[in-house]
């Protein structure tokens, strides 16, 4: 990704809506730096729009202002992830060209790691009592065995899920609908501050903008698409939640729901979709059991995540196999890690992408951050963790 | 069914405690009539059971009274229905040789017509007031849709799933662990005594034999086999409704279950087994949707069950064709009914088991039940009914 691409990607977050389908084409097509140009020069429109709908994006692309919003987002310590780099959650490739534009990521954790393991926990924002403790209890129970929470920092039920990750010290993310600079809604502001300082702020739209009615439903399709599987807590027939449990359906996640009592139209959307694919779990250790790898779940992991949980057996022993500090050669790497040369080297490419590990002329070193075995670990402000901060290019994204 | 054989079953109902598949392959291989006379007689045991567990029968056997069983329930407005008698319910036969030796029924209704279409409704005996609710909302519901609840007659949500049939003036049906004469539990004789006079009242045990633990188990497969699909409400871990489920889904009967809140224990069974087979179901609609024919169930179909109901519509439209009163030719009705006359001949073959039409001579007529329409119907103490009452023999079980 070109210099030129991300600040025309990071431009268009504020030009084009989530999940607008026709300008992902345009995107996959021409490219973002094409498509901005051809925007600021005018013109026909590109195909699938409107004179209409084309003069509009025009006029919001001459307002666009991509340096000062990465200056911005950069002092509200915000960073902007591409499609395609080191921290990109390969995951949300899956939605096609309703794919975002970029994220806009608050938070130290890198957004791909804990992408790789997490659940979304979701349901509506009234919801009852039950349904709070319920979405709490899944939140403390899935972080306690080691799972991110994902959630989209409402009212209710999300709410209550990131509390219990956080109450139990463990990894969430909210995913919103506005800018990440900017929580919504308004009561959630300290909540939302602590999941920036403890895990990850996520959303497609740049600094200082507003949801709005479609943006919520849209940015339901990144929670599904980011995580494992989609827990549904309660919610009533018309629920947001639904959306993201449907969406999680198509791209073949993991759906889940919380049965409530039949008598409680809270619960009558979850059993809508229980009734349908997808299957019923009563507590944290059914939703691991659902989403983990087979075997992977030893009873109560607990802790926060460390990167090299998330690694393949092979892949975790030739990043074991790199010294601390100095550079090896790929032939040294895999005598220690036990396998091929040629298994090592397809493995240290695949170690370099996830961050772990740079080229240094014929050999490779371990990066800064896979260093600090907490690089995306604990979320407590503990200084060991400042090179991290200090160096949040460390992954790949410079900045433009 | 030669009298003999009646009076053989009728006597090993009080000496083969339900469920014996030996005793049941005994049964199919050598009938009723022979096994009876070798445990009267002794000798070497037949196959399968130990020399002490022979002479166990064999003391039951001689203090076996079949006739003065027979006229003892006679009094208690019970009949004696064999297997392959016109009021058996074919589907018990796919129990195979655990099928029950007999049945002992108390009430007026056909038990083989009302068993066509009905569904149980089963759960926990200490239930909560949701429990409670559920079970009467779903037996109300389903009376109304001209279902026929089937249950335990146990405290909890068996007796309020009777009670919801009963006081929609619907139809309802419990199978009891012991002597249909015999009330159980003794709290419940009331509601059992409503039951018998409106619905009917079923068992395997003959008069005055009391309920055991393994009795109450072995039960549970004639409730799931006698319906067409079995609803449970609430149940912990180890309830017997979950035994009753089980056999429902061994059978290839439907299994549903009533969510309720996951942090309740008396729904924990209802939820591990919505997590396997079972379909959620929230109200008497959807158990109706699921067990209902497709396109049979027009919506808010309401009313008691009325036999013509229950018909084929090829059956119903020779049913149809037979005069009033008269005796028709099958040449003749086979013309009224729009089919040939060998088509008729086998539907009047059919509706003869099913106890609507008899033969006279070379022709056939209407039973004096089927000229009632209301002969399986509705349970109000109606007296156009009494005739149907004064001949219980209309559907050919003549008593030994």
């Amino acid at each position: 990704m070109t210099g030129e691409e991300r600040l025309a990607r990071a431009a268009l977050t504020r030009v084009v809506e989530p999940g607008d389908e026709t300008a992902g084409r345009w995107l996959r097509e021409l490219g973002a730096a094409e498509v901005a140009r051809r925007l600021v020069r005018g013109g026909k429109p590109l195909p699938g729009v409107t004179d209409a709908r084309w003069e509009g994006l025009r006029a919001r692309a001459a307002r666009a202002r991509p340096r000062q919003d990465l200056d911005e987002a950069e002092r509200a310590g915000a960073r902007f992830v591409c499609p395609g780099e080191p921290e990109w959650p390969a995951q949300l490739d899956d939605l096609g060209d309703a794919r975002p534009t970029g994220l806009w990521v608050r938070g130290r954790p890198s957004l791909r790691m804990w992408a790789l393991r997490s659940v979304a926990v979701v349901g509506a924002r009234a919801c009852t009592e039950y349904g709070a403790h319920m979405a709490a209890v899944l939140g403390s129970g899935l972080a306690e065995r080691g799972w991110v929470v994902v959630s989209g920092g409402a009212y209710g039920v999300d709410g209550a899920a990131h509390r219990g990750a956080l109450g139990a010290g463990g990894a969430t993310v909210a995913v919103l609908a506005c800018g990440v600079d900017r929580p919504y809604p308004r009561g959630h502001t300290r909540l939302i501050g602590r999941i920036a300082e403890q895990g990850l702020v996520v959303g497609e739209l740049p600094p200082g903008e507003h949801p709005t009615p479609s943006r919520f439903i849209l940015r339901n399709r990144v929670i599904a698409a980011l995580t494992r599987g989609t827990v549904v807590v309660e919610a009533a027939y018309r629920s947001g939640a639904l959306v993201t449990a449907r969406a999680a359906q198509r791209l073949g996640r993991f759906t889940m729901g919380v049965p409530g009592p039949a008598t409680s139209g809270l619960s009558a959307g979850v059993h809508a979709l229980l009734r349908q694919e997808a299957v019923l779990v009563s507590d944290a250790a059914e939703v691991a059991e659902l989403v983990g790898d087979i075997g992977e779940l030893a009873p109560d992991k607990r802790g926060p995540v460390l990167p090299r949980d998330l690694l393949e057996p092979g892949a975790a022993q030739v990043l074991a196999a790199l010294p601390a500090r100095d550079t090896a050669s790929a032939a040294d790497i895999a005598r220690g890690a036990g396998t091929t040369e040629d298994d090592a080297i397809g493995r240290l490419y695949e170690l370099r992408s996830l961050g772990f590990v740079e080229r240094h002329g014929d050999g490779w070193k371990l990066t800064r951050q896979a260093r600090s075995p907490a690089a995306v670990g604990p979320p407590v402000p503990d200084p060991a963790c400042s090179a991290v901060r200090a160096n949040p290019d460390s992954l790949g994204n410079s900045r433009s």
